[in-house]
């Protein structure tokens, strides 16, 4: 393994240059595998305002952080509603199930860094992610 | 344990207020007891322009991820430099000696996230610094 490893993702304002190109999923770009994390992994996220994550999920094993960068937005959790800005640092817990969204009214995209891991080398937690349309479970912000 | 935890560091530009206050090292504000993180620790950073590390060190068990986020700056790690900008991410394995400093032509301070894990619970890592100081290892800078 490489003794260290850098990856650029350009400032926060450039990262949706790489959707469709180092994104690999719309408005998310993951570093894991360009840096070669071990023990936890990392992306990059952009949504723009008034924008939605368009599903709920949890995770059984990852526990996630999520750092905002630019933007204002909220997140649910479970029946919790958490406003962000930027310097926001919030975690998530096992079993809590999320969703998000950067507000109508922000004046930037919300963009943000979310990080995981679970005690284990990344390649050996077993995907544990349970999504749920919002079709089945409604959003709070309709 | 909670579900969730929320603290707010503030914009980049603020972090420098918390220095003797939230911040607890000179220019560095670890977030792992306010938001209780389990599996992996993070940390907000800050250094003016011509400013570097005190010390060079290395981790034995520790992963690092350096997130920048404003300012121009360069990471010695054993005999490289490596340049850093706002969006470099830089992994730094196990065993690799490293220092860094903010350029003195940086318009801003350096300010950037570091995020450390092992794949083990944060609380079960020994401590594994391996702190040089640069009167024994001197800095490439000067």
């Amino acid at each position: 393994m490489k003794k260290w490893s850098l990856f650029e993702t350009g400032t926060p304002q450039s990262w949706k240059e790489h959707v469709g190109g180092r994104f690999n999923t719309k408005g998310k770009k993951f570093l894991d595998r360009d840096l070669a994390l071990e023990f936890f992994g990392v992306s990059v996220n952009e949504l723009a305002a008034g924008e939605h994550a368009p599903f709920w999920h949890a995770h059984s094993t990852l526990e996630e952080l999520y750092l905002v960068i630019e933007g204002e937005g909220e997140f649910a959790l479970d029946d919790d509603i958490v406003a962000v800005q930027p310097g926001s640092a919030l975690r998530v817990g096992q079993g809590v199930m999320r969703s998000w969204r950067c507000l109508p009214t922000s004046e930037t995209p919300m963009r943000w860094i979310c990080i995981r891991g679970a005690g284990a080398k990344l390649a050996d937690v077993p995907p544990d992610a349970k999504p749920v349309l919002y079709t089945e479970k409604p959003l709070p912000w309709g």
